[in-house]
């Protein structure tokens, strides 16, 4: 799988499920999300606009995504809704790596250009540097219908968080109702 | 990485944190545990014991282990303590995966013999068939005072639950002070 078949497989809408651990405190906070993802062609004007920010000639990249959100955490009882355009920008001799621009990053606010390493596995991993952290996200397909995330968060030299994110396909190209969605997972 | 480092690794005490997200539910549910690993000799006495009660040639083993936990689930409120033995038996033609026997099954409280593999990225998977479930775990470190684990279980044909546990060493052969633990984790 490349990239940009990845993106295509992780179009549609996800009930997202997001357990962190907080390393320091042993304590955990789980958090619900309803995620919409949608393919961005590589001369979408978002596209052109945040390769253009990071001062990327567009033709570079491969594909882009929007990613929206709709969720709450356990810790505070905001609605979090937000989304964010993603840019993959391969290296030109290895395609499997590159680098993935980011209109606003996770862990921290802001715009983020990170790393991406497509696995011969499938899996994606993305390496981001923050000012004041890094993180690493492992995230990849158990199924069509379940996709699975891990991230480690490491904050002045230690690691302060892991995260485990579960997330079911709730239909996107094919709508599909509530009583078949889990035994959708499988397949 | 091959499995008797990473056996070796894995020896110590643990702080291990697990949650299981129940999919069809849509719920979580956390968990808590000391856990202690020990490495056995093969020719240890309980290694050949396990061997044989699977008719399998102990000599044929490349490692033992013996893992204890001591520790609490949320959902009902008793005390999870037990131990099992594990040993791996490599297969003749390619030592990176092969069979892994167990006194006692993590999703099922019966003897079973898995499949182990273990990839060049040094992440160890476990396949495991049960009477009417299956599961697939993946281990790795993220440093060497840091493991996780992600596991799917498969019941009935659908995905069931989806876990996920981040533990953090201990102590083991170099005793740690609860202080110095999650700064240890980074190293």
């Amino acid at each position: 799988m490349d990239i940009q078949e990845f993106f295509e497989q992780s179009a549609g809408k996800w009930f997202s499920h997001r357990t962190s651990h907080h390393l320091a405190f042993k304590q955990s906070e789980s958090g619900k999300s309803d995620i919409t993802i949608e393919t961005l062609p590589k001369d979408h004007p978002e596209v052109v606009k945040l390769c253009e920010q990071y001062e990327i000639d567009p033709t570079q990249a491969s594909c882009g995504a929007r990613v929206s959100w709709n969720g709450t955490m356990e810790w505070d009882e905001e609605k979090h809704i937000g989304s964010t355009v993603l840019v993959s920008v391969p290296d030109a001799e290895n395609p499997h790596e590159g680098k993935l621009l980011r209109e606003i990053g996770y862990a921290e606010k802001v715009p983020v250009a990170g790393r991406y390493v497509m696995g011969s596995d499938g899996a994606l991993t993305l390496i981001t540097e923050y000012e004041t952290m890094s993180s690493e996200e492992r995230l990849w397909f158990a199924s069509p219908n379940l996709r699975m995330r891990v991230s480690v968060l490491k904050r002045f030299g230690g690691f302060s968080m892991a995260s485990f994110t579960s997330e079911i396909r709730m239909g996107g190209a094919k709508p599909v109702t509530q009583e078949t969605e889990t035994s959708n997972a499988s397949t």
